[in-house]
């Protein structure tokens, strides 16, 4: 049960719309008719069948995502904290071959790090052609911790100037330069925005207070950062009315149900290779008259 | 059904036994007791649902290995070609959270590459802790293909001396040290060498011929290259005789039949895990009362 295009461009920010877009207009607990229109009890079930649908086209593509070896993915992943980052890596990834997939999670940034500009360690951490990249958060961090917390802006020795409006639109044409220069050059950009409810925040986070051997993920760090909540909500609709542009749009996905949000990653991702002009490439007559000699050679031993 | 204490210790080259070790006192089809007293038509499935059990105890194992994040696991295979390194990493990893894994393919080095020393490399491409790393190809290759066409080290720009048994032996003193160092801070290192009889690869080598589709997959070259066989078993024999140290030994795993040879490199990675000393972290007494704090205050809201 792959998604309709009508889900598809619902989820999709285009370039032309994202001057409007808000946040408001997207509900955390959306459904696509296909699973709206069930009974209740019966979402659940078909959300899952639809993500080992599609994780099971996505092992089949990757396959020859690695033989045509022109293109790569990215797939970048931003969100709140405790949206599912970690969990939707994890299920709609897992079955991947390891071998043609990278994930990189980024965290605050190394004394090396900062002696570099804010995207030299996203270049240095994108897929090779042939392979899937992931970015758990990524260098859109820069217009998100960095806009609402600006004084990290110190530790990076950028020269001088104002940090003002116009400071942060210029960050944002640099990052959508860096992808459209990856887009020109065979690597796809797929950005996914999990877009969680405060309330299913809160939920969240008690439930991972309530289990003490999983408190080493939590710190109470994570709760002083959710004070900033509507500092946050802004810099991320701000982010996807700058960034959403032709060569990689942003994908606003409900993240309230998880089991939805898997679905829905998992299937724009299959989609998206699906569209992708992909190939066995081809053997050169040269070697096919060489591999001929060597059935011989191997059938005479 | 785990493997036996016997069949591990068969399987491993420790290194009191290693100068006396002879390949051909290994059997490339050589199963396990449990397996080996099953009806023939029995084994297969009863090896594939070790290698399902196993997994599943990999998958496991993953997330306290990367919560503990005090060891890393350095997975290296090398064999002769269509051993199955390839397909042992994608069958055996494929379940585990590409999050905590990544896989490097040793190619031929790049001029950068050639510019530094041989475990440079291979350095650069060490999993972090709490991580899995896997190298399908690896440093060992400089004792192996380069031991077997020697032209390759003018490519190196090394020091002038000869080019003689001390040499390669003084090669494997170095990688022993370098594993040691790993070891010693905390990354275990399981080495694989996927056992294949020159025959089964004839076999297999006919077979990528017959799938014109997966051509792309296979070479001339390759076939050129089993004309280099002998010299490969003496370098291979070689090299478990001086690298299977107490530290790093080596696994010599039958790999005529991949579904016994993905069953054991799957139980031998599992146990190895299950064997080290892996907890989940504790939160100090600090950090439970400010999420004691956390508690009341997303409750408050």
């Amino acid at each position: 049960m792959a998604l309709s295009r009508q889900t598809l461009e619902r989820l999709r920010i285009d370039h032309k719309e994202s001057r409007g877009f808000r946040l408001s207009d997207h509900d955390t607990k959306w459904l696509p008719d296909q699973l709206e229109a069930m009974p209740k009890d019966e979402r659940r079930a078909s959300g899952e069948q639809m993500l080992a649908a599609s994780k099971a086209e996505l092992e089949a593509a990757q396959d020859i995502l690695y033989a045509d070896d022109r293109f790569a993915l990215l797939l970048v992943f931003q969100a709140m904290d405790a949206a599912g980052k970690d969990g939707t890596i994890k299920h709609v990834m897992s079955g991947v071959n390891p071998q043609g997939c990278s994930v990189t999670s980024f965290k605050q940034p190394s004394a090396e790090e900062l002696d570099h500009d804010y995207l030299w360690r996203a270049a240095k951490a994108l897929p090779e052609r042939g392979r899937i990249g992931i970015f758990n958060r990524s260098h859109y961090e820069e217009v998100l911790i960095t806009r609402v917390h600006p004084e990290i802006l110190q530790s990076q020795k950028l020269p001088d100037g104002p940090r003002d409006q116009g400071f942060w639109r210029a960050r944002c044409e640099d990052i959508n330069a860096f992808e459209r220069h990856l887009d020109r050059n065979g690597t796809v950009v797929l950005k996914f925005f999990l877009h969680l409810s405060k309330e299913e925040q809160r939920k969240r986070f008690l439930e991972r207070l309530d289990h003490a051997d999983k408190n080493w993920k939590f710190s109470s760090a994570d709760v002083k950062e959710r004070g900033f909540w509507d500092a946050y909500q802004v810099a991320f609709e701000e982010m996807i009315q700058e960034t959403s542009t032709d060569w990689a749009p942003w994908w606003v996905i409900p993240a309230d149900r998880k089991w939805a949000m898997r679905a829905l990653v998992a299937d724009i991702i299959s989609t998206t290779i699906a569209g992708m002009d992909l190939r066995y490439p081809e053997v050169s007559a040269d070697e096919r008259t060489a591999l001929k000699a060597a059935r011989t050679a191997l059938e005479a031993e």
